[in-house]
């Protein structure tokens, strides 16, 4: 039976955590500088990207998670630390070691995040300043966390709920550089419910598997991905299948923000598999749907090309596919079934539906019983515009 | 030693080949319709799309490229006959005979190629009027051809050059929905050199790999690509080394040709890789960075992010790479060596390099010996208007 994701109407934080965030001086005026405490240390688990060029702060985080306790996380925008090699690997551990003083906690128990430009060098005074003094403004409004790590997300994101007596906060940004692989983003998951590390781990794998891991803004995994949760154990035990199963959706309903806010997007593209031979051409005929630029260029422009939906699941070479089976449906409405357009396929009702901000690409292969969701958004000029000058401004 | 590929300045067909092109209400004004003869029956080979979704004329394609003899080629665009079923089929052998009828010769030795919309029934009436007296308006001017076969292309394409005593002409359309995958867009090598069909078929193959196929402009792979090769034997013998090693080189100039144009794009995009562990790493590295928006963005807007070459490197999630012994070059300006950005990198040069007509990205990976280049184009907004109102227009 599945249980309903309830968010809270008020952005809260879960008992024992604060946060606070602040302009160091890396960007002109928002907020560069986020800092998320809580008062006990929390079990922790994390992961992090697959890239293979993964930043200081992803390297140092690898080492950190293995002792399983954290009990605060330092996030800059603006700059990535990425390339930046020795030296970059020097400014994360000296930005953990500022958080660590003035938080007088041990600096082993402080993640430091970094996202941003790739390739230049953080300018570590800067960081040093910002840390200062940090903690006599604290918030327990998670959306003051979520607006010192945005890079070019239009607002900050932050979503909390409860499960049982405890509360679930999901911060995160993303934006562009999304097609998250084992990880994605930033996202911090912080909770007071008490949960083992491990069990907590193999939770956080699961959730992210089915919510972030699905999600592609633009194909273009980045190098600082990481999502992290934190459980300080305050409000005690709860039910943890039940726990899994809001994560999970509290996960998927995140990641449908940072799809819609996706850079440039109008809306959000949903493409839903069904049936498929196994888990793994569902994902990744999902996929193909959700990143192709062909049908992400028919959803904004509602152009009720839906040839485009086959060509996609034509170029999936590896996938099982057999097209005398194969039904589609948009938000829906059956548009192709038994190797042609449905005879009673609207060009004018299909190009209403593509209009809708939420636009369901769903795939029934008929073969076996693998399902998978990718979550994704359109292809503008919104997006062109963004990354064409993302360096120089 | 390498060949040097010498264009003839102006389009010529080769012996015994003549074309001709007409509008026959596909499209409002432009041609719609080409048809290309040799007056013998010439030796043939070709390669389809790997799509699980091909054309009605791919699938009666595959059958008539068994016998290796064409004599005719008959194309239309604006309607792919895509996604059509059973009546897709029918009309593509209708069309075949029309031409075998207009052409009095066996309609075996017909090849048929549609591109355009996907999930549209050709109106067949329109194509039997078209190719009706067709060949009374014979030309021996490749770009006759050329014009009837273009989708959003801006240009006809066509390129001839010599081999010995014969001449090879290249016809050819690309624009959008390219990422070939074991063949190519709609290419047509004409060759009256004599060469057997087998090692037609192996030569073919070779230059496509080298060429075709390392061309990607959107990631998404055609449902009608066919790149077809006839060689009519009117010039007699040629060298076929030499044969094969310019054939090589007229593709990779004509893949060249076809990623300028691609919808909305501003400029050449190549990737070139050395030194890595497998060709197949080589490969796979030079199409992460050719597809990957955020440097086809970068290169748009001449914006010195070259740090998103990492991250495309780095999504590579299976290829050897060590990040130490990485070099990458822009327009052979040295940029990232040693785990960083170089540090005589200048961004104002940086952004001349990125603002030429071709920008090149150089990857030595400095692992083994294997090389692969790719190309491509920017991403516009071009693109994004071509694309959202493509089907509607």
């Amino acid at each position: 039976m599945a249980i309903k994701l309830e968010l809270h109407k008020m952005s809260l934080m879960p008992k024992g955590f604060k946060c606070a965030s602040t302009n160091c001086g890396l960007k002109e005026k928002e907020n560069d500088l986020s800092l998320i405490f809580s008062k006990t240390v929390a079990n922790a688990a994390g992961v992090f990207t697959k890239n293979q060029f993964p930043g200081a702060p992803i390297i140092l985080g690898r080492e950190i998670i293995k002792k399983k306790k954290l009990q605060a996380v330092v996030v800059n925008s603006k700059i990535s630390n990425v390339g930046t090699g020795q030296q970059g690997i020097d400014n994360a551990k000296k930005t953990a070691t500022y958080a660590s003083n003035e938080l007088n906690i041990d600096k082993d128990l402080v993640m430091i995040s970094s996202t941003g430009v790739i390739g230049k060098q953080l300018p570590i005074e800067l960081l040093e300043q910002g840390i200062k003094g940090i903690s006599s403004n604290w918030s327990t409004d998670p959306i003051v966390a979520a607006k010192g790590i945005m890079t070019t997300d239009t607002y900050p994101k932050a979503i909390s709920f409860p499960v049982g007596n405890a509360t679930v906060t999901i911060i995160a940004k993303g934006s562009g550089m999304v097609e998250p692989n084992m990880a994605t983003m930033l996202v911090y998951i912080l909770t007071d419910a008490a949960i083992d590390a491990d069990l907590l781990d193999e939770m956080l794998r699961n959730s992210v598997n089915l919510s972030f891991n699905m999600l592609s803004i633009d194909t273009d995994t980045s190098t600082s991905d990481t999502c992290l949760i934190l459980a300080n154990g305050i409000s005690g035990d709860v039910d943890t299948a039940q726990f899994a199963e809001l994560l999970t959706a509290g996960c998927i309903k995140m990641t449908k923000m940072l799809a819609m806010d996706g850079e440039g997007a109008t809306k959000l593209l949903l493409a839903e598999i069904e049936n498929a031979h196994s888990a793994q051409d569902a994902k990744y005929i999902a996929k193909s749907i959700i990143n192709s630029p062909l049908i992400k260029t028919m959803a904004y422009g509602a152009d009720p090309n839906i040839g485009r939906i086959l060509m996609a699941l034509g170029k999936c070479f590896d996938c099982s596919i057999i097209p005398e089976k194969l039904v589609i449906f948009i938000n829906d409405k059956l548009v192709y079934k038994d190797l042609n357009i449905s005879p009673d396929f609207d060009e004018n009702e299909v190009r209403k539906l593509l209009g809708s901000k939420e636009v369901k690409i769903k795939v029934n292969l008929n073969i076996k019983s693998s399902n998978a969701i990718a979550y994704g958004c359109d292809l503008t000029e919104g997006y062109i515009k963004e990354n064409a000058a993302y360096y120089s401004s």
